[in-house]
């Protein structure tokens, strides 16, 4: 029950995400609902492709379709001068939503006993997989390769669901709020990986 | 036996669609057979993927594949000044391919009793699929998401198979015929949906 | 056995190959490894779905895994001046992996019975797969697509095997030597494909 609140958190932050990208790049009406459903659903998608799930369980989620169509219609409504503190309040939303969904993402793969790598992978794509395909339909750098420490926290979760460090619905709990946190502060305090570049 | 003919004119302008892209942005040979491929047959593949048909029925079209493949090959071999004219006739094939594609696709996902969701999606990815992946590997934005209406038809064929709106062959047909003649006029009239901008 | 060297080589190549095209991107050590990984065995994971192998098959290969991640630290670790002389040992071992991962991906597919077409798209794409995804997601137009002569060879060693040209254990060994010197030669003396280009 608590858990369906952060997924729906996290469905509404990522289809805003992928609306708002698609209307920086002055895509059309449609171009946003599109880019707006697959950020919300391209992590769960390729996360079942890997990990072995028919990948036609998306259409079971039906009132996830509805939440993310009426959160992109919102948005599309929504007056400027609300949209202006997006960034604020969208990235907030977003660390649930990548907290919630890697955390998902990896006691899925779990619960199919696929090995520690799988896992961890699971929990990667579930929480910015939707986010990748976004950039790219978006022909941008995937921010998810290159900006402030994002993907390692879904890989964090992965990694402690992997080894039994939190089984308990309550750790589970835990393990997301601290996921939240690290990512919430990795934006706030603009926290990068050290990048190691070559020229040739 | 009718409705093979539009899947073959529908492949043939897919396929010569890619090829042409990968020619304006100078491929090579390999290329332009690689990308006309990859359009033709993409949006089919995608589609399995995501209704649950195995991506692999793909093999039992050898002669979609041969037609396609020729289809290619006489592109690669007009000489300019016929293929000057392919932005008229080509938008007039694609319109065809559009409709027949979109239409198969929402009759496939619906003959697997999929949700009304499924089956819209169906016929958008089957229609424009190709397309979108085309776009993505020329690294360009992809034109489904933001130039003339487009997806939107196939959407619209999609929805009205879904709630039972063309059943019989002659209905079909008429849909058919219905989707193409929307595509082709907003085309020829420029018929933009609305934008909705925002900048940070 | 031998095969298996050449399987460890070519991971290895495709490993280091993502992860110096991100680190040329400027991506951060998350990317860097994201990208590695991504080549190594993305072609493996196409190739997979489109010949209708599980495409969750990849989690059995652990210890590709341990080689791929160790061969991006290595990178990640080596000074600069070391880094120099990738061009020129990369696209040796970049041979060596694109001749084996074509030779096995159409064996894969010759052994489930597939036709022709998909025995030589197998051979293409878990010899090139990789490397198209890593291009896309550095947002550069594939070089499998336009540079030097790359694919092609991949779809000879898929043609050969499909038409029964190479069989015994010897005979791919072989046909392995001669894909991965005319790569070697392809790239040493710029063999291009013939481009067909177009304006409108």
């Amino acid at each position: 029950m608590t858990w369906d609140i952060f997924t729906v958190v996290g469905t509404i932050a990522f289809a805003i995400s992928g609306a708002i990208v698609a209307m920086e790049e002055e895509y059309d009406l449609f171009g946003i609902y599109i880019l707006g459903m697959i950020t919300a659903f391209g992590g769960g998608a390729i996360r079942n492709l890997l990990i072995g799930v028919p990948v036609s369980a998306l259409w079971e989620q039906g009132e996830f379709f509805t939440i993310a169509a009426l959160s992109i219609t919102a948005v599309i409504l929504f007056p400027q001068n609300l949209l202006r503190h997006w960034p604020v309040w969208g990235n907030f939303f977003d660390a649930i939503g990548l907290a919630a969904f890697a955390v998902q993402g990896a006691l899925y793969a779990e619960g199919m006993n696929h090995p520690l790598s799988a896992v961890v992978v699971a929990a990667v794509l579930t929480g910015s997989g939707g986010g990748l395909v976004r950039d790219v339909l978006a022909q941008r750098k995937p921010a998810l390769l290159r900006d402030e420490v994002y993907g390692v926290w879904a890989a964090l979760a992965g990694l402690i669901i992997a080894v039994g460090g939190a089984e308990t619905p309550a750790q589970l709990i835990i393990l997301f709020m601290f996921i939240t946190m690290l990512r919430i502060l990795s934006y706030k305090y603009s926290w990068h990986l050290p990048k190691r570049t070559v020229k040739f």
